[in-house]
């Protein structure tokens, strides 16, 4: 089969030498044109989002990876935009692109990440999560698998709004790229000129915390010059209404490993006599928060950045669906002792990604485990230090006891300290937020707003992206996402619901078509 | 190659028509013949035991479980013990054996099993724990892999005592069975006669819970006809010297699941929000015992039969070496609030074997994972019921505010009880223990010491088997195991060092040359 890009190709070329309107038709109205081009060219869209899809994106799968960066090279050149690789050594580039309008006089970066979460392949139902399955609904509604419609001599392929396609990163954050790219299409094929300078930098390493971005952004510092950042990362609000956010919460990872024996031991000769990791680990994680979630680290809140008054007012104003949230996940009480979910997540959280400690299940041993692991995230909000936050937390495990180190204690160590904790710092940045009272901040609710209806804004999103890179490049940063809440984002599972991703494109189109300010 | 144990057949049959002394020489004199055959012998009893562990043996996999049991047959008619396999349906055979001596008056019953616990082959330092490796000396003594030394015509090969034998039950317990069946040849080639008649009991799925011994032996009782059982399972004394123990601790196993949100989700969009079951098995686990070790479920310490006399006095002789274990183990404080390890195990315990929930280290996802696993085990001793033990701790979940299921939880159980855990007995039986004071007690501990100097006798052994099936046929048990204490039993790289497994013969030819009472 023909790959797509070519396919691309030959029509953008075939389409380039067209002038083009001189003024842009209202959000509404682009939003429309837009979505007759789509429903012309359901599959020719699809593919190129399952091609993309097809090709393997972890971070650290440095030959794969880099592949990615190639293919999204061949993508940008098939629409006219003018593509560099920005490299990094041992992982995937950062790809940059721009594409110049004549009629502009504002220049927009576009930021989407093309690398995914690590998988593992046994935990997903279809058990490949790179070769993109499509279903006629949602896995727990039922969705059964279908195969994508082709086109015929007679018929275009119809893709149903409901239909999904599992794949990794067919949310998080390849399908926004595809989007906005068909949407350059759409608007070409349509006549209607873009109103701004676009620039893309597209990242291959944030799910592995963007260690390398702010590095490269600064040596290729010349390369940026713009008026706004838009950031595609994230799902939209959980009722399914569009979302513009304004801030992202920090992050850092924390390892945690307990000690036991050296080795593990039978648990019936030395049980009870050996000190048990996994209860001394369970005892550690207990002592961290409270039965209603609250965090009882020293300090824990201190440093968080009170909101402003349009952040307290747009706050206010969020729709509620925390009850509609809880019977969909099948939550009888959530923790946060009564508070909101979006009061929640203006908070730094501590949260538990992970245990393991030898085996479960059908594969236990009766054995006295000789460590027991443990994962942490912490999300940062404005005001907190990531470094300060970990401290925080090491100092926190030290005074439950723990001697903590950043390696594997020696025997003489071990045989010192009743409790030693391995606490390794796995990283992290700080949070971002851009005031919502800035013009370009309302300008682009308007246009979304326009193109798609009343919109949630939200002052921070829950999620983490390092947007404080480009907030220290002197940029406002808006997020303006566009894929479905329940996307299984970061686990097995995740997908698309392509209705999202239609309407996706229309909110991508009408802010390159009508977005001044 | 030839198959060792067609070899020995035609050493057996060439042997056969020997008259045999009419005296059996003291147990002192018996195992220095048995040494003095060994060391003419030692790469044919290795390849034996090589060739054993060779086959795999969980008791899951049924195919391979059987295979043993052919083999087990094979081993035991090459020395004229009549053969026959119990059948359990989709398991591992009993294998029966049965070698009748003229001039014996007394049937002991020697009970080893064939299976092992489950394997990880990752964990293992060689990656195949079926394909056993020699090193000269244990791994963690820094022991390097050596080839099998074979016969020369010029030379026979040397094993040093100091070698290990590396594979999954190299220890546990498949090497007690050959150094029974070496014992054998060697008593039949220096012409000592058997002063017992043997019956041998070789179960398939010891480490899966013996769930279907007791029901194959009553359908057989006619075979079993005995004075004595002794047990070839468990290690010796951590001292090295010989262990004598009169009774085990019974064991259940319990799997406790705790439920958080249906899916996976987005710890940055739902973390503090969506309950984490992570942190609230960790409440849960933290909650069972207190720090000293003490397990603080309602009424775990009441069904405890006391020790008799003869008890107290054997556990105030036992040589106390929890300081040696403490270096060995890279332990700085035990747990038990200051009891020795030999008192702690006639207590019953309760012991954290394994943790899961979802991803820890380099696959850890930024997600509020939607369930998190414990499994545990608790060891019961003399007076404990297994199903009073369950419900004890079942109970106890309950009163932590749990609604306690053995299933899945609806998404109506979901949306009405803050915490689910499924809990689930996954089995195990009860302690057993025969008096130390009887003649028989009396005598097994003579002629071991009369074989290998100064033994160890205790009580109870911490480990589990299912002896209490024996008790209830009447039958006095007591254990006689060889193999050594740092056998890494249960987990990955369990081993077998040579040392203990000659011993071990010459103790079991002492006591087939020598029992009588």
């Amino acid at each position: 089969m023909r790959n797509i890009v070519a396919t691309l190709l030959i029509a953008f070329l075939a389409t380039k030498a067209f002038a083009q309107k001189q003024t842009p038709p209202a959000p509404a109205q682009v939003a429309q044109e837009i979505r007759e081009y789509r429903m012309d060219n359901e599959e020719r869209i699809m593919r190129e989002l399952s091609e993309f899809l097809a090709i393997p994106n972890i971070a650290s799968d440095t030959s794969n990876i880099q592949k990615n960066a190639a293919h999204l090279v061949e993508m940008l050149e098939a629409r006219g935009v003018e593509a560099h690789l920005l490299p990094i050594t041992g992982r995937g580039p950062v790809v940059y692109g721009k594409l110049i309008s004549p009629e502009a006089k504002r220049t927009v970066i576009f930021y989407a990440h093309y690398d995914g979460q690590p998988v593992d392949p046994t935990a997903w139902t279809d058990g490949k999560p790179f070769e993109p399955v499509l279903r006629d609904a949602a896995i727990e509604a039922g969705g059964k698998r279908i195969p994508f419609p082709p086109n015929s001599a007679q018929r275009r392929a119809v893709y149903n709004d409901n239909w999904r396609i599992y794949a990794r990163s067919s949310s998080d954050d390849k399908s926004p790229i595809v989007a906005l790219l068909a949407a350059i299409d759409a608007l070409r094929t349509k006549k209607i000129p873009l109103a701004v300078n676009l620039k893309v930098i597209f990242e291959g390493e944030e799910e592995a915390g963007s260690s390398n971005l702010q590095r490269t952004l600064e040596l290729h510092k010349n390369l940026l010059g713009a008026d706004l950042l838009i950031t595609a990362d994230g799902p939209v609000h959980q009722s399914g209404r569009p979302l513009v956010f304004f801030g992202n919460r920090g992050d850092i990872g924390i390892g945690i490993t307990v000690f036991g024996p050296v080795r593990a031991l039978h648990s019936g000769h030395y049980g009870n006599w050996a000190p048990n990791p996994a209860m001394e680990l369970s005892r550690l994680l207990a002592s961290m928060k409270d039965a209603d979630g609250r965090v009882l680290i020293d300090g824990y809140y201190d440093d968080v950045t009170p909101l402003g008054d349009a952040e307290k007012k747009a706050l206010a104003e969020l729709p509620i669906n925390d009850a509609d949230l809880e019977r969909e996940l099948g939550i009888a009480k959530p923790e946060g002792g009564g508070k909101k979910l979006v009061e929640l997540i203006m908070q730094p959280s501590l949260n538990i990604r992970g245990l393991r400690s030898a085996y479960v299940g059908e594969q236990a041993q009766n054995i006295v485990p000789d460590r027991a692991e443990a994962s942490l995230d912490a999300r940062l909000v404005r005001g907190e230090d990531p470094q300060q936050k970990f401290d925080q937390i090491a100092l926190f495990i030290r005074k439950q006891g723990f001697y903590v180190i950043d390696r594997e204690p020696t025997m003489e160590e071990r045989r010192t300290y009743p409790r030693i904790a391995k606490v390794i710092n796995e990283g992290g940045y700080r949070a971002s937020r851009t005031p919502m009272d800035l013009p370009v901040s309302k300008k682009v609710v308007e246009v979304v707003e326009g193109a798609a209806g009343p919109a949630v804004k939200m002052p921070t999103l829950g999620g983490t992206a390092p947007m404080y890179i480009f907030e220290e490049l002197g940029l406002p940063v808006i997020g303006v996402p566009i894929v479905n809440a329940d996307n299984h984002q970061h686990s097995s599972d995740e997908n698309l619901q392509l209705g999202h991703f239609w309407r996706g494109m229309e909110i991508y189109g009408a802010i390159l078509a009508d977005l001044n300010w």
